[in-house]
């Protein structure tokens, strides 16, 4: 099916040029672009169809409907953006109102369990009991339980706009920690993966096997996944013979924010994303323009070689001296290192190959998936 | 907005000629295309926030996020129609599917009332009564009513299938006809208005000024899309300077599908696409390949006139013979006549000026509409 949309593709000239393969023979073949709309597709086609076989009450078809709604909104999205480029205010302005309906049907608790050593923060033990200061401050805002003595925080109305901002979040984290073959798809594979694992745990261990609607829900929406990503990766891993595009960054960053929300982990949903949260942080300052942004930020390659190194993009000698120190670059140097996790990564390991490189992001992105899942069953336990 | 994506759109050209000003110097003007884009989103964007002022009962809000997802999967089909040309067995396959999540949370009768002078048909009502023999064949597929002495027939699975088809067609007629300047809007702008003054009488005659909430959504649904088509016709209405593209058609003809269905009158919503119905039958032999179907079958323009003619495809002389006789040309003729509701239109009343001939069309849709009006509020209530 990615062969069949790629020769469309191709028909259009919705292609181009693999960066990462400059100067060598690859870097010269055209390849399709958005090639994360086949996979989309035949997602929501899926998951349409398995309506059929899902349980008829309203209330479970409105959170199906409503998880539908807002990926096939977000795909659209990102084909649009594939096709026009759409400037940065609707990239962030859009994926809150694609939220919109999954925040409208979400039935699932608004509160959250504090952490016993963070208790002690919020309420007094001794002398009664009561609200500390900073209890009493946040309880301006928000209900702090005071039957469960500062263990149960009611978020309410700020749940939600959490929720809301993971969805941006989740939208845009896998499209800026991207930029070599096979990185878009393996760490959504990566993460879908852990999402199962996580859900068959919770099913397994602490349900006595007996699968809630929520965990039913997030299993119906996961697997699918599971299955054309690891249909995209074959043709996107390297030498990619297809670009996923903003299509698909948008398409599977929403299929987790939706799981997240109506799965009910959207918390231990966060740990999953620890490379895509540590890329986001560290490209903070480009984003906001604090220092300068290049249109592309991915490794540049050394043809000789065949090794990708950090990239760099152009700044002014007497520009951002104190960024560069920080970076730890001379200060009048004409130019600034691109500030992403890859890039990072390179600047430790040193030069790699690409498939190498992606391979080693991936395993990081596995060794937080392993760390979540040990946090999320063994600390979180004896904390609470 | 239409601006806005229109400047997108013509920044990464994705723009085409009008050859309906072939040979005028408005004909060398680029124009954007799948314009349909601005209004679809917008609409999608207030129908989303609307939900926030809806009924939070379950079943509605599956009922409406359906709808949306419906809609919503059409527009993004259409604008992948629009950049890639999909070929047209997608396009026959993927409405239904689009219409599937529309169909399960259906929670509306199924059956249909028989016409009164048509009830003998089904039912005798001498000896006592009983099933005619069409009545027993009829039986052996759908449930007839014997309380009721064949008023009402419960047709049950067919009924959904009447749904999806409703859908296809829908989908497709709007596409179908169409090709000359503000066309697809306009027809799509009386239609709507067609629905909101059926609801709105309804509302007043037959409920007593009290909505039903499928009413209510009926009227949430069609308010915004009446807006959006008034920006977009706007634009499109000759001469035009945006083109609606598939995205437009899909959009609008889901659209009315899912108020068709959801508002419980699509049988009411067929006797409203009565012109695209004619359309439809009279491009039958061409859609089948029984006579040539070129790519294009909008009227030819007369430079010199500036008046458009019925167009015409090539044929060879000796093919076809009997459908050349058919339609009054020559049987050894070297062309054939492009059977659409426009060329038809265009060889009764003469060549006509662009806009003149869109306005013609557009009146003949308004003559469709108040006649449903009258033969559901007046005929119906005088024959069930």
């Amino acid at each position: 099916m990615v062969n069949v949309m790629g020769e469309y593709c191709r028909r259009k000239q919705q292609t181009g040029k693999d960066l990462c393969k400059k100067g060598t023979p690859l870097g010269e073949v055209p390849i399709p672009e958005s090639q994360g709309l086949a996979p989309g597709i035949i997602y929501l086609i899926i998951i349409i169809a398995c309506q059929l076989l899902y349980t008829q009450s309203p209330e479970s078809l409105a959170n199906y409907n409503s998880s539908l709604l807002s990926i096939c909104f977000m795909l659209f999205l990102g084909f649009v953006d594939d096709v026009l480029d759409l400037p940065w205010r609707f990239k962030l302005i859009l994926p809150p109102i694609a939220t919109l309906p999954l925040l409208c049907s979400y039935s699932g608790s608004t509160s959250v369990i504090i952490p016993k050593p963070l208790r002690g923060l919020l309420w007094r033990h001794s002398d009664g009991g009561g609200l500390t200061p900073l209890g009493q401050l946040l309880s301006l805002f928000v209900t702090i339980d005071g039957q469960a003595q500062g263990k149960i925080v009611e978020l309410g109305l700020f749940f939600m706009i959490y929720m809301a901002l993971l969805a941006v979040f989740c939208t845009n984290a896998i499209n800026i920690y991207a930029g070599i073959n096979g990185l878009e798809a393996g760490q959504s594979l990566v993460i879908a993966v852990g999402v199962l694992a996580f859900t068959l745990t919770e099913i397994l261990y602490e349900n006595d096997g007996k699968a809630s609607p929520t965990q039913v829900l997030s299993l119906t929406l996961v697997l699918p996944f599971i299955g054309v990503v690891l249909g995209l990766l074959y043709h996107n891993f390297y030498p990619a013979r297809a670009f996923v595009g903003d299509t698909f960054c948008y398409f599977a960053g929403m299929t987790f924010a939706v799981i997240g929300v109506h799965g009910h982990f959207s918390k231990t949903l966060c740990f999953l994303f620890l490379p895509q949260i540590a890329n986001f942080l560290l490209s903070l300052p480009q984003l906001f323009k604090i220092v300068p942004c290049p249109r592309h930020r991915l490794p540049r390659v050394d043809p000789s070689l065949d090794r990708l190194l950090p990239s760099l993009c152009p700044c002014a000698s007497e520009e951002h001296r104190w960024a560069k120190r920080l970076f730890g670059l001379p200060p009048d140097s004409d130019h600034f290192i691109n500030l992403t996790l890859i890039n990072a990564v390179l600047r430790v390991v040193g030069p790699l190959h690409e498939r190498t490189l992606c391979l080693l992001l991936l395993l990081l992105q596995v060794v937080c998936c392993l760390g979540t899942m040990f946090l999320r069953f063994y600390l979180a336990n004896m904390f609470t």
